[in-house]
């Protein structure tokens, strides 16, 4: 207790944040929230500090946080540092065996470990994980239609999600961070699209909520009009909007995973601005959402 | 979600109250706060409400609040109606079989039924007590040394506090409305001061606070003048405050209380203003305290 | 160990008791049995303090009694002595406010507190209870089809009883003890036939019986001749004594409790002599029934 | 429910009896109670009927009854029909090895099935038990000082009693009936007194109380005179008997049995007269006691 | 840790032994194991030993054996010396009262007690039973059909196995080893062919395997011939063996508990050669089977 | 079951290693055993094979295998590929930051993945850990005294093991495999040697061994002669090996690993030649032991 006094209007609203916030904890309390991690709420200090405080604090209260994170950006820098090219076809990146293993060494040594470090600092207590890790995502080799000419190589998609790992992790208190990698069924690594391993976790664990972290407001009618955001989607316009190339080459992963997730039976799926400060606290534990939700 | 878009300060400033709160709640959960009602809180509806909504959210959140209340205004009404005159000697008040009878009535069957019925509209789920159910709180006449020549009747004090009915109850998610009624050993009702049974309760509870709602800001060095609240009391303070007579006499059962829960290893307790709209949410979970708090 | 040595046919006796109760003892333990408490065996002090005996008895051989009570005739004595007058309209008392509350402090406050205190005093452990606690009995205004002109006021019918507080309690070694007053949508109090209620707690409880204590042998063919006692009906005559208007109006809440207890799975339910003392023991463990039994 | 009715004086003889047992059943549910099972009792259809049908009920009530058993009698009839002249020495069988193996086929094979079966007929659930199953009664050769010319054989004593098997028995509804054959380090049998064993099992159990059926009224101070039957002994006065030669032989391995038990901890301990229909009912039920209670 | 350094090819050897083993210890974890113990594993002291040795071990690494016998040849020694003349039809012993009598002794008290102190000697935890401990197997009269001239007494057939307190036996560390007596309705014992009784019990256990030890080397189609041994059967063929009369008197009640374990859903029974040492270990735990296999 | 009969002396063979087998797998059941893994077990294809195969097998049984790597050599080639001069000062790596983050790419990104995704495959279920997860192995700088002239930079020493998220892992099925990185109070990571966090991995777990693979025979008095091999040491012995610099540089940390784990209370701690094929098991489940053990 510190501080002079407080002027009546302040503590009035107080009191309102708290009476809004409370039922939210309560019906949050025990449930997992998977939420991709990525962007500048990675990359910049102050919003990486804000999203782990946050992260922590719900952890705190009962609820389950699921980290799932990528780390394209840092593992083309490292690519060019040994003299390979990053190189994609139609947004995927082209994956050879060294590609692969340097992967694994930029996801799950560096990005995961720094992640983790972070939230344990904070006074969480995470724990890294990869696909690989208790085979937590067994995958195959992404079949590309049409593309059959060129071999992508070791980029993979979910063929299934063994959530018991993350489960007995969260029960006893822990905060799973899980690298977006894949594991075949010889052990060979795949490479993954985060927010597609996101959608995937969240719909093993039966999430209440997928939260994805961007660096937009949401989804928006035109992209360059941030007043065109559209608030609240369900599963079959996200549907559409896919199918009717209707967003950008980034969004489509995003709402495929939403919609992975919701016909899971995960309730909500949220794609929210992670360039705000403290956007999941906001999220989870006031009225007014951010960003887009899309429901079923 | 409702509403048009917030300003940034306004969201800033509601990540700041969140993330001040949530460790509070963190380290109170599962524990219980002993809280005697009574005052402008209980007999104003405006605030009666606000109380309420209080104890309904701190058991949404974990918490485990525990009321106790009198309700001696109410049995003094009733007397006059069937035309007693109440009595009191020195603050307390002759109670003989008569009275006693209709005090049972009256705190028992109507003003604890009421906050039961009130908590349970609200949403939450209370059990009224008295200290008959269960042998709860065992009694004996009251010793007044050195006024034997009055016979102050069914007047008790407590002998002990079986805790084992609260915990019971407060573990399957009830929160307990105890009146402050105690039992002797042949049965007899005793009328007690409720100050005395919160601090006796949260004595045997353990309680992780007892908080006492009262209608002044706290223990003032002159009463006449709020500029002179103490903030922080430790229990030698508390103890010279009531053997030199520097309070007024409805504060001495107040700081008894205190003292006699400290004293069992309850942490802090704290003596709040009830006029204040939501005081109980303010004082758990913000970092400025309200009111007087004593310490151990 | 005391007195003189038995002849041997007392012990044969008394052995005989035993192994005719034993089995019974066997096979009651664990379930709960609801016995509406009322008549003589309430008012008349020996009697008071058999039927107590009994209660503490069965609990300590593991039984689980729920205890049922009214309280007409006292709320009756306080209205008069505020100058009220009890007016009842086809023996449904006209309930105003006013008299509703004088109910509730009567029936909680005084009565249900005494029925406490004595079984404690006992050895037993006794928590009261009334429907607004934890909800328990959740109740709506009494509609009265054909007396749409007379107002009876807050005399209420049950519309749903909330066992669990009462599993709770009994599994902890506690007797409850239920005052018939139910709780409405708003948290408004309504007045209710104990029989009624009692049908409907044995009924939502799944007991294994219901025993309901009366002033008379049972029921009787001619209520003016004890040689007409009717020993066993089964539901569908109980039904129709009730519907033909074959009993006089104080057996048909009885009898109506009785139905509606055993349409609930309760297998048996009891009418008995409430002025012979002992009479729960007696019927509970000997092979000889007293009274009326109803069976499914 | 059969029979005419019951004159009010039968009502209240009945009532009387329960009221005298119900807290003794409720003082003894879940306890041990170890009872030495021979003489007329075992003999004597009627009374072996008796005595089967108190054990069932004990059980099914909450209390775990235990039974030894000896069978000296019987295993004299086959020694002779096989030509073998049973010998004893100062009271002890001279127990070669050809008498040993017959010793358990009769005890074990023979009298312990046939309670077993007679248990299991009346709704108990029994299963035999051997001082070789699972190591029950570890013993050794008897020291016999003073006698070293004698070699009795087989003849054993107890060293330790490893309760465990007994008591996972008693706790899944099962009743142990125990032959009094010990086995030593090597596996060898041995014959035991079962006297002896039953105040050694007693012991072990920390059983509530030893009760030995015997064929006369209890301890006598002139044992041809029933008039000096002496109800209680403590356990020195119990100690000078046996040392003070004041009893006849067959007494004092009972005696011995129950200043063991008692030393234990076992609360009390009963020599009772076996040829009394129900005299356990009787002696654990009722206030009189019967026979010679021995304390501690 | 002794002895001098072992060569490389008997260390490859011996990791290969382990490697094969340590899968089947596995799967075997917390699974029923019925064995049928009799011939020459019983009779000859050296493979005796081994027996016991095996069983010991098996219950060690996590198995349930659970030891069924007989002792027919040693019955009819003791008859023999009590005047008595075995008498067979058709392979059944004719079974007065006096030889029933006798035969629960002999093996009750005899034979199983030897078995149990065997087993108790070399580390385990042995407890016998019969089929009227805990009333474990039921029977009745065996029907003979085409030979109602014949009484054959006391030979019973399997109406029932209990299995219940087998299953507390061995959660709780013992080996059950049980006689092949029966109980009747009216606790009158059976005397029923322990192959039958083991498939039985193994049918009830709804074992992992029945294992048969006898002192050949399996069916065989030529008796004579061992190199006629069929390694393999399955349900089908096993019938047709018992009801073709291919297979000589002795192995007929073998198939027929094989046929009936499997029927029940044991996955497999084995008839093996109980003169070979340590069969039931290399059955269990190598790769190679010993005997004949009966399949589902 | 397969393949032809076996010869008698074989079976006699393969049921002695059994027999000698089964009881070291009882007392193992459920104890934690560390390993050490590392050298040609770890490189050479045909030997990394069989070291995992015996991990499999060893939890399968029910032990609780927990892997330690460090992984310098691969460490060494990576820097070499990036253009960076992999030093030394007296056996420890100079450790500035780019080599450090890189050292947490290789060992947590590649060499762990690697063991991890091997095992999965073999039918295990890993999970890779560095010491960052959940704060598991928190170091600090390592102290070099009389070295204060150079800084090693991340070179750390071991502070504190969390052991609960091993505990966790290993009691739900999982084999944990622990990359030899610290984690510093600001989260900063640390190379520590991994031999030394075997060690107190061990001496954390309260281990019932560790096990350090290495490619020698284990400690030897000429280690260039394998007939001076030291069976046994105990610990003072140990001590004096290391402080007297009677061993070569290598196994200074390996036997420090030993102390501290069997100062801690670790049994046995055993320094085994990882390229015998199988060595795992032939060290835990024959008599006869390999290497050097160390004795408390």
């Amino acid at each position: 207790m510190s501080g002079g006094p407080l002027g009546q209007s302040e503590l009035e609203r107080r009191a309102g944040v708290l009476i809004e916030a409370l039922p939210y904890i309560r019906s949050f309390a025990g449930k997992s929230f998977v939420i991709k991690y990525g962007g500048s709420a990675m990359s910049d200090p102050a919003l990486q500090q804000a999203v782990i405080t946050d992260l922590v604090l719900l952890k705190y209260v009962g609820l389950h946080p699921v980290v799932v994170h990528g780390g394209g950006g840092r593992l083309s820098q490292w690519m060019r540092r040994l003299g390979m090219e990053p190189r994609f076809v139609e947004g995927l990146r082209v994956t050879d065996a060294e590609t692969m293993q340097l992967a694994q060494m930029v996801l799950v040594g560096s990005v995961n470990q720094e992640i983790v470090a972070l939230i344990n600092r904070m006074g969480g207590r995470a724990v890294g994980l990869s696909g690989t890790d208790g085979n937590l995502i067994v995958a195959r080799k992404r079949q590309t239609p049409g593309k059959e000419a060129v071999d992508l190589g070791f980029v993979g998609e979910v063929e299934k999600v063994n959530a018991g790992l993350i489960h007995l992790l969260e029960r006893d208190g822990y905060i799973p961070v899980i690298s977006s990698i894949g594991v075949g069924l010889s052990g060979e690594p795949y490479n993954i699209n985060a927010d597609t391993v996101a959608g995937e976790v969240a719909a093993a664990l039966k999430a209440d909520k997928l939260i994805l972290l961007t660096d937009v407001r949401g989804v928006m009618e035109d992209p360059a009009d941030p007043g065109t955001l559209i608030s609240t989607l369900d599963v079959e316009q996200a549907r559409h909007l896919v199918t009717g190339h209707a967003v950008k080459e980034g969004m489509i992963p995003k709402l495929e995973a939403c919609v992975k997730a919701l016909e899971a039976g995960v309730p909500r799926a949220h794609i929210i601005d992670g360039r705000r400060e403290h956007a999941l606290l906001l999220e989870l534990f006031t009225d007014r959402g951010i960003g887009t939700m899309v429901v079923g």
